[in-house]
């Protein structure tokens, strides 16, 4: 039988929560999916339940972010972090040169494992202001020649969005692993957009990636199989056993998104959310400071610090008495970080929004 | 509510059944585990509890093979398909050779894997008798010099198990992705042994890796981020996020293990499950004909053929209608194969042989 639960308020950063209904469908059906006599986790990668499960994840993707004709969707291992590797391996030619815009801790680490494949110009470091906004994307000065440009949308231990997609020519390719599907995008003006699944779409072990065939054939005719972009193509992500459960609940994810009125009822939920937390700085007369520019304020993670370690600690482990758990800043940023992705109930915003006018009243 | 259920039997490849007690137990835990208030799927994977199940996952692991110190345990991403790729990158040095025995489909991929990146000496390839058998370790040309000895101690597709453990001094690396805790082995015999966990251990999505730490030594000082050894043993297997749903089963499925005798009773249990269908094979005076010769019949794949393949369409049909699934045979082998892992239960390899029984009785 099933449990009864309390369930908390989790401000982690990724993996996080999930919504209730998807959690609660997973459980009903974990034994016996659809009544057909066994698990998601025991079933066949080749058998039809599962062709239909990742064929139907696709289709509701696609449908939930527009993707246009000419872009294919795949589903992968290894997380953002292989594609920092598979990405260069595929796209950077020898001799030539990708651009790579830096605005946080991803971008750096996607800069790492490209300087080990080949050049990397990296055209803007936002680091002078600790990673605290992202320029314009109209305003960089592209490198002639280079073979694509990459940027994170959204840095999750700096809480920056850009808040633009990329307009004009160049071949952009987006880590969008925090904020992908928290509003609508013009998927045509990427070249590539990958995502782990692990914030907006589902449980960690799947990244998934839309890429233009255009660019897609830009890659080389074979490499090692499993970083072979086309290989995975060519057997629409089943070239070997996938991580079958993760895309099982990304899939139920995806429905859920559907059902509640997509990406536009999504972005209006989630700036709402995000106002709650930023207006709880705003009005805390300075005692808590928010991170990042006003302009480039994430809606995903809601970055801030308060006036000393000790409050900080203090704040963490009071809010843990209430429920309120991860709240706990990177130690490249410090202090806080409140991470609201699609899943969070917007309660949990103004419990926490409530929590901390009353600690700033207190200590302030 | 969870949902009433019947459950088939399930003889597929992989991925396949798990312990119904696992499926009960992450079923009861899915919205709040250990009434902590989130599920396993929602944690942060440098929380507490998250670091807890991988640690004791590892522990269980090494309770159950007898894992030597000196050696570390992994859990990665990308399947035994991407290990395929990895070791080469690892321990295939410029200008050496490593030795490759090839039993079967698996070891093809390996081989290939292992070509984009050096030279593959392969010393027995088992193909003039269409994969039925293989050889004794002790019996085979080693190459002077090689890196290492790769081979697939079960190979899924033809049922070919080596039953044997290798001896000697050489660096022995073993792909064990379907026979890997289906009896005791000798890991201190190994440089190296990994497991897509899809068969015996847990989810798809997951692949382990323990490899001695002087093998270890011998990998370049730094490579790709997500395909480094060494930087996956520095971060305890958390480099990235890792698939951590896939890792929480498998710690299941390892105290399932454990509580039920080890794997000196699962291995009385796998060989009695076994021989119920070889004798079934046997006792239907060559309507059914086994694949693969006496001494290397695995006891986790079971292939056999049919006098036609209007006899196998049929068999095919009438076990689905009496709920015995994924009965079907991989091409290149033809007929049937009844895969029964350590989870698969007894009284489904006797309901199989039952059918197998009338079956023949009545088109023999």
């Amino acid at each position: 039988m099933a449990q009864p639960y309390d369930r908390v308020f989790n401000f982690s950063a990724g993996p996080c929560c999930l919504p209730v209904e998807v959690l609660e469908e997973a459980r009903d059906d974990l034994l016996s999916y659809k009544g057909l006599g066994l698990s998601v986790m025991e079933m066949s990668h080749r058998s039809k339940p599962f062709e239909a499960i990742v064929q139907n994840a696709e289709a509701d993707l696609r449908a939930l972010l527009g993707v246009p004709e000419g872009y294919k969707v795949l589903f992968l291992q290894g997380g953002a972090s292989l594609q920092f590797t598979m990405i260069p391996m595929s796209f950077l030619p020898a001799g030539g040169s990708a651009d790579y815009v830096l605005t946080g801790a991803w971008g750096k680490k996607a800069i790492e494992g490209a300087k080990r494949i080949g050049t990397v110009n990296t055209i803007y470091d936002a680091k002078p202001s600790n990673y605290d906004h992202a320029p314009k994307l109209a305003s960089l000065n592209y490198t002639d020649g280079a073979a694509y440009v990459h940027f994170t949308s959204n840095e999750t231990i700096q809480g920056v969005d850009f808040f633009e997609d990329p307009a004009g020519d160049r071949d952009y390719v987006c880590d969008a692993s925090s904020n992908i599907l928290s509003r609508p995008m013009d998927v045509s003006q990427y070249a590539m957009l990958y995502a782990g699944a692990q914030k907006n779409m589902g449980p960690a072990g799947v990244v998934v990636v839309i890429v233009r065939e255009e660019f897609l054939a830009r890659a080389p005719e074979s490499t090692h199989p499993m970083l072979d972009y086309r290989l995975q193509v060519e057997n629409g992500s089943l070239y070997n056993t996938p991580p079958c459960w993760s895309i099982y609940v990304c899939g139920l994810v995806y429905k859920w998104l559907l059902r509640t009125g997509g990406l536009a009822e999504r972005a209006k939920i989630n700036e709402r959310k995000a106002k709650v937390l930023y207006d709880a700085i705003e009005a805390s007369g300075g005692f808590f400071k928010p991170h990042a520019k006003p302009e480039n304020r994430s809606w995903m993670n809601v970055t801030f610090t308060l006036p000393s370690d000790d409050l900080t600690a203090a704040f963490l482990a009071e809010a843990k008495g209430h429920g309120m758990l991860e709240l706990k800043g990177h130690r490249s940023v410090g202090g806080c970080r409140a991470s609201v992705y699609n899943a969070f109930p917007e309660d949990g915003c103004r419990a926490l929004a409530d929590f901390m006018a009353a600690f700033a009243a207190k200590n302030g």
